[in-house]
Order: C-alpha cells, then sequence, then structure tokens
C-alpha cells in the first residue's frame, strides 16, 4: 500500500432497470456518493426485464468501444438467491467488470482477453444495508464498482474465485446445412434490422442473392447490398452491420416487422448456385407489396 | 458576504417529461449554463404524466440515497396558474429542493426530516425570459435549481414562505380490518412488482401465508418469501423489496399483469389464523394455471 | 499553432437512436475516449427512426438555450449512400453542428445566425476503422464532434464546402386563407399538446375564440388561454407554449389524442368576427362530452 493505484475515471452501467423507475438514479447516487471524481456513462437500461442473454450480447457487441474503467451490469432474474455477486478483473487491472455470475459478463470477459482475476462480492464492508434482498444493484455492485474505481484491489471485496467456475456465456454459432447455413437472430434493433450470427467472410463466395427460410414456411429472396438505400422499395437486403455481422434489412421500414423476426429466431440461409433469377426452385422472390 | 458558501455539487433531477421530447435536454443545458460545476444526476423522468402521486413517491422512496445538493422535482399539472413554484431548504443548508407547491416534494422533505426554510421563487431576476408560461421547469425551476447550487441564498430567490403552509404530501397508511389490514399499492414497478404501504412489521406474527383480496372480488393466498425465486411458478409471493415495504409479486413474471393490480388500488390482507392449507375458508389457494 | 484555440466543454447530442439499444452509450464512449474533458448533455434520442423534420424541428426548438460547444446530431435515414457527412461552424467559431447533410441541421444553423464555414467529413485520419458502413454516428460523426471539442480546426476534418450548398431545411409557414390561417401541426408533446406553426403575433386582432378545422370535416372552437388550467374539462385551447407558438390543448388531457391530431396535420384557424358565442355558422362550440 506505499504507493495507491490510480483511481479509474469511467463507470460503464448496463441494465434492465429501465428509466422509468428511480432505479438508475439511485444506483448514480450511490455510485457518485462512493467515488466522487468518476464519470458514469449509461450503456443502456432498456435491457428486456429478465433478458440476460440481451444483456450478455449489448455488452459484447459495445465491449470494444468501452472506456478502460469499470462495467457495472446487472440483469439479474436471480437476485436474492444462491448465485453469486461477482467482480472481474481483466486486461491487467485495466478494467473491472461487475454483476451477477449468471452469464451476463462472459462473452464480453472472453472479447477482452478473459478473466485475470475474480471475486464473489461476499465482503459486507463494502455494501449497502439493505431494507431488503431484492435491489443488489443498489446495495452490493454499485459499492462494488464504485470502490474499484477508487482503486480498491479487487480481492478486498469478497473470496476469490477461480474463474473457470464462472457461469459461461452462450454465442450461438451458425451451423453449415446441405443447401447453406442455419443461423439466428442475435438482436432486433430500434429500426428493425435482425442481426443474425453469421460474419460476412462465412458468405464468402456467395452470390449477391441468397435464400432466407424460417419460422413455419417463411421464404424470401435477400439481395447483398452495401447500404439500406441501396435497396428499393420493397426488398429485403442482407447487409453487413457495424460490428461486421449479417444483418436482415429492409430499406427505410422494419425487417423484423415486415417478416416476422424476433432476437433468438431460427433462420436459415440458402446458397443460389449462380445469380439467375428463378435458377432456385426452393426460394423464389416475391415482391413485397404482392404478399400483402 | 464575506465567506461564499460552499457551491453545491449535485443537481438531482426528476420529471414527468420523459425523454422523446427536448425538455430534459433543454433543461440540462439551463442548468449547465448557470451552474457549470454541478453534476446533473437524473432520478427519472417516467414519472406519468401529471402524477403527482407517482412522483413524490418516487422522490421518497429515493430520499435517503440521494447525493446533497438541490432536488430539482418537475410535475406540475397547474402550471401557469396560481400554484406556488418553491424552493426548500432541508439539512439547515445541506440541501435544497425545488419544485411546485403541489405536494410533489413534501413526502421527501418529511424524510429527510422537515423544512428549515422556503421560499416562493418570485423574484425574476433569478429566471429566464420566457415566451410562453408553460415552461416552469426551464424559465424558474432550473434556474432557482441552479443559483442555489451556486450558493445564492434561498431568500434571494423569493418571498419568504412559513414552511407549515407548504401543501402537505399524502401517504396512504394501511388501516386494520376484522380479519387482517386494508392496503394499498403504491407503486407497480418495471417487473410488474405491486408495492403495498405495508411495512415488513405491520406483518409481525402473521404466518407464512397472506389472503389477498382486490378488486370486485379477486382472492389469492400469497406465500411469504425472501426472495423472488423461492417462489414456485404459479406462486403468488409477498416479498420484502428493497425499500422495507411488502410488494405482491409473481416469480419471473408481472404481478400486476397477472392479477391486474395497478398503482392505486386498493388490497385487503388477509391473516390467517394458522398455516394449514385451506384452513381459511375465504381465501383458496388456487394454481395460476388452473384459473387460466 | 503557437496558440491552441480553447477546447470546448460541452457536446450536444440529439439522435434517433432510442435508448434501448447501446448507440448512445456506444457514441459515448467513444466521445469520451478522444475528447474526455467534454460533458455530453443528451438533447433526446427519442425522434421517431428516420424523422428527419421532427429532429430538425426539435433542434431548432433547444437551439437558443443550448450551451456554446459543439451539437452532435444524428438522423439519417441515408447512412451509407451519396448523402454527405458535414461539420458547420457558427457564431464565428463559438459552436460547431456535426451531423448529415439531410436538412436535419438547417434550421438550427439558421436560428443562430448562419453558417461561417463547412466541410464534409471525408479525413479518415479523424474517423474510426468501421467494420460496416451503417453507424456513421460512432465512426463519422461522433469522432468529428469530439475532434471539434479539442480544438481540431473544421478544415482539417475534411473538404471545405460552400454552406450555400447544404441541404435547407423546411420550415412550413401558415398561409391565409378567406376566413383565417392554413396552419399545420409541427410536434405533439409528451402531453398531446400539438404545437402549430402559427405565432402569438399572426392572431394579433383575432378573438378569445378561434375555429379550428381538419381532418375529413372535424370542427372545434378553442378558447385562447394564458395556461393549461385556465380553461375547463371539456374545452380546447389555444395557448402561447413556451416557444412562443399557439399550441391546441385540452386542460390535463391529451389534444392529439381527443382531437385525432398528429405531427404534420394541416389545421385551419377560423376567425371569427366578433366573440358572441354561436355568431359563426360554421363552428359550432359543443361540449367535449356530447361528442363522445
Amino acid at each position: 500500500v506505499s504507493e495507491a493505484p490510480s483511481p479509474l475515471t469511467t463507470i460503464t452501467f448496463l441494465s434492465d432497470y429501465g428509466l422509468d423507475d428511480e432505479f438508475v438514479g439511485v444506483v448514480r447516487s450511490v455510485l457518485r456518493s462512493i467515488a466522487r471524481h468518476a464519470e458514469v456513462v449509461d450503456l443502456t437500461h432498456g435491457i428486456p426485464p429478465h433478458d440476460v442473454r440481451a444483456g450478455a450480447l449489448c455488452l459484447a457487441r459495445a465491449a470494444q468501444y468501452l472506456n478502460p474503467g469499470v462495467v457495472l451490469a446487472v440483469v439479474d432474474p436471480g437476485v436474492g438467491t444462491e448465485r453469486r455477486a461477482i467482480a472481474v478483473e481483466v486486461g491487467g487491472g485495466q478494467s473491472y467488470l461487475v454483476g451477477p455470475d449468471n452469464g451476463l459478463l462472459a462473452p464480453a470477459v472472453s472479447m477482452v482477453g478473459g478473466a485475470d482475476r475474480a471475486v464473489a462480492l461476499t465482503n459486507e464492508a463494502y455494501q449497502l444495508p439493505a431494507p431488503g434482498p431484492t435491489f443488489a444493484g443498489r446495495d452490493v455492485f454499485a459499492p462494488a464498482a464504485a470502490h474499484l474505481a477508487n482503486g480498491v484491489d479487487l480481492y478486498e471485496l469478497g473470496d476469490p474465485v477461480d474463474p473457470m467456475t464462472l457461469l459461461p456465456g452462450v454465442l450461438p454459432v451458425p451451423s453449415p446445412t446441405a443447401d447453406g447455413l442455419a443461423a439466428e437472430v442475435l438482436w432486433v434493433d430500434r429500426y428493425g434490422n435482425a442481426q443474425l450470427n453469421v460474419g460476412a467472410d462465412d458468405l464468402d463466395g456467395w452470390g449477391d442473392r441468397v435464400g432466407l427460410r424460417w419460422g413455419t414456411d417463411e421464404r424470401r429472396t435477400a439481395r447483398r447490398a452495401g447500404a439500406y438505400d441501396d435497396l428499393r422499395g420493397g426488398d429485403v437486403g442482407l447487409v453487413v452491420d457495424s460490428y461486421g455481422l449479417e444483418s436482415v434489412v429492409v430499406p427505410r421500414g422494419s425487417a423484423a416487422a415486415t417478416l416476422g423476426l424476433a432476437a433468438g429466431d431460427e433462420v436459415h440461409l440458402v446458397r443460389y448456385d449462380d445469380d439467375e433469377p428463378g435458377s432456385d426452385g426452393v426460394v423464389v422472390p416475391v415482391e413485397l407489396q404482392r404478399r400483402r
């Protein structure tokens, strides 16, 4: 302790708290009461309630853009039960992630090189006294994040945990099929774009048109395009999105609403042998207007 | 004026402005233009439009966690009429609350020990010129909050007001009945938990099961539990929430949606004489699945 | 470079990103990674997706209240196409506006005195490498805004553009009719107030009551009032709003919902010759209750 570690100046905060209640404001007040110097950057609080998978994917998408410091992430359907509250050190102490041990943090931890050290947040000296057991964000996670931002050593916060025992996240990978790839919708964004778990290079050598099959018996042909507005009205497109993943889009409209796609849905991508329209017997391009 | 008061560094901001319009951003810009040094912490702007009671309860729930400084609270259906705009000093000048005199501030003021001094915000030298009378948050309340954060004395902002004349808030208390308590839903949070105006100690000596009666003829038996996930699917639970109040919950679901409860609804709690299932003739535990 | 320009301390941020995805948080992280000293003030992110007109009007309403510095505005349906990304200097270098050249910035630029200089953001040295072309807010606009806040000269960011060639915004003006004014709903706010493109002085000499005609055959008489609560239940009012424009209101209710008005709707204002009730044969005052 001859030399205090330099404090971390950014706390990035993600949750499923929404913004209609005072949860986010109370957590920010707690953070500020302990770590006045730190700036809190809200990543989002619009994760659907209890949707750990959506929170984990959101955190992973953002990970490479976040400021070094502390990430506070709370999507915690098991609050008050046996699930562990944890803090994880990454990047040789450059950053920490704080949250429940339910897979929420795992994809982001993995993206930044894996965990160096981890603890269960068991030291009540670094927690707020709780009138009830249900607001761990306020009483357990926020104080831990703020103390880490102040330079408190990770091992002060509780019992060391073997990072290998942390609950892994589930990132679905596409699987090859006889005529293409079985993919999954990872995320539907505000504009209705449906991001697939398919990287641009997974479609290397495919043509300009790709068949889509989903649901009971839905079929469309998607045009691969560089930008939303390169598509014409009525088109369904496949665009490499800002995270490098293939996304199903409809120009100036919601692909999710138009096609009936939601996060978690399976989508089969069918590779066309050549690019002649109609050369594929299975997937027939149909104008949007005519389907309706 | 030989020694300037030290400026306050936090302005906590609550309103019913929502986040879709520019109201919050404009108020924050005004705060920043006057009190550059102060950090604004948004408590929430999701109070339902004009719902003074919801805003007052939200502020009271959060009060003990807020940073010392200025609280700016605007839920103001009477803007532009005779209702007073006020600022209230609490905690011996440690904090101030600024808002309309319509009961919005009263429960929080009471929770932190009552008002020391109060003024009506009548000094136009500390207001913005207004093109119209309807945005007092921007033109009257925000400037007052920012000037208080700068160390301007309360009495500079307008005419002193006897704190006893401020409109009191209404915090409903449960009333005893022949077989239990008549309670009220104070708040339904994002997860659908329905907070009652019943403290944990109000149920001292009650058993593990409590009857609920509400609406025209709705009845259920609730199990008292320590955490949401201690309940089984189909259960209705009573959990002491993070504010120390009894909350009606459904594990991994919305109690409000399942049971048809909303803020302000009356709920009767029926005390069971013993804990034998079925010993109470009035309230029969029924599996959720079988009711539907 | 003998004397560095003093950095700008405020970045005001408006978008149609919503708050449910991580877009806003990622952009703020990028801003902070480049311009640590600057504070970001969110104006709103609730502009309807791709609604350039709504974003432009919002920015214009707020313009006079914003802190000097950089305005980052992103409503960008043409992202990834030929539309230019631009930065505009106003007020002799006191402020900059950064966004797409699609009319979004134009009304605000005009309100603060017009553009001094402008550039197309073509210098990739001041951009982030992009995995895909669709998140210009993160990869192009945010870095430009942050570098401007750091004092980088506008012309470093790309090719100079003649401000006269920037896409103008469209601010509809009311037009006189035989019996009054043809107006338009500019904006419906959270409370359901419908702001018209009619200034208070456009109604100079009109009486206390004004006829409204809209839709196929809808007619009501509005009472002009100083504040919402000066109206009685069932009234429709015309109130000069906080921006100095006439707004159609219903006391403690939503005028938009009650009357079926939306942004962009045409509304005819009919001038009454005198104020005797019923003196006008066309517009008959009807109690709200009796219409329903």
